[in-house]
């Protein structure tokens, strides 16, 4: 009984992104999704399973910005301080811009204690993030950027804290000119003095 | 119409907070709180409204935990450096345990962007915050115990940002002794070396 599955799948996860990032797993129905892709709920269920396997997906979908902060942080071409400093700016104006906040961040705060596959989503990003910023920071203390007395695991973690703590509070309560304050500070405590 | 409204007002909210922490507004609703509390769906109308206002007074309730944070920022006898670590500490133990996270930070997540009240509420939450923490960072370098080169309200700004991220991270991705070690980073940036 299934049916030909016409419709552009990468189209369909980026509505559905759109979707949960603003109302969430539980605010939205798959009825919502079917009005916003315009694909039949039988070709969605047929193509991603439930409206849980359909949300993991978008979440996956979603997570390949995290390939390309990845990428910037791994840039060797400009300074350190330079790419970390564009990186956290992004990251308010991203925040303070559009849905707001993070949907992984989302996703964790609305179902993490009590949906395995969501932490273990959540783990493998930080994990990789965590890997890309001390690598970053090990660069840049070699190449006279970023203070020699800061410990690359230990600082990878605060910026990744930090990171989620922006993505959190921009969807309210703070402005971009405020979480920006906050991020310059972090940042002054890596970077190495000018001399 | 309305029914005498014999039930205790504190239980009832420490029961939806429960809840609500857990499964957040769109995914608990009011018959899972009459079933919580055993106050019928009528008195718990009458005494505090809709569902949206029975959330935003258990907020409030559960936000009486801020005063106590900003009682021991305010507290002048420890050394900064220990009551900083404590709340911090206090803070990755509480999160990694229990409905984990914050209830704030979730209802932040959720609703924040479509809810002026939720908003309102976490600005004020950072503004009382962040007057305690620049106000306990001013004393330490009064004192010694806090650098001299640290902005005290761009530190405390960065402090707010790294509770919220650990609130958030700590619902699923990662566990205590990782959260520990960012937070101790955080401190090791604003702690005076010992001399």
């Amino acid at each position: 009984m299934s049916r030909p599955k016409e419709f552009d799948r990468e189209a369909a996860l980026d509505r559905a992104i759109e979707l949960f990032w603003s109302r969430g797993f539980e605010g939205t129905s798959i009825r919502d999704i079917v009005e916003a892709t315009g694909v039949q709920k039988q070709s969605l269920y047929d193509t991603f399973g439930d409206k849980h396997a359909l949300y993991l997906a978008a979440l996956h979908h979603y997570l390949a910005q995290t390939d390309r902060t990845i990428a910037k942080l791994n840039d060797t071409g400009p300074s350190t301080v330079t790419i970390l400093r564009g990186v956290l700016h992004g990251l308010a104006t991203a925040t303070c811009s559009g849905p707001r906040g993070c949907m992984l961040v989302q996703a964790v705060g609305e179902l993490g204690p009590h949906d395995p596959a969501i932490g273990e989503l959540a783990h493998t990003n930080v994990v990789a993030l965590e890997k890309a910023l001390a690598g970053l920071l090990r660069r840049g203390q070699s190449r006279g950027e970023i203070r020699e007395d800061v410990s690359p695991r230990g600082a990878a973690r605060m910026l990744i804290t930090i990171m989620w703590g922006a993505r959190s509070l921009g969807r309210g309560g703070v402005d971009e000119p405020w979480l920006r304050s906050a991020l310059d500070h972090v940042l002054g405590t890596v970077a190495a003095p000018k001399t």
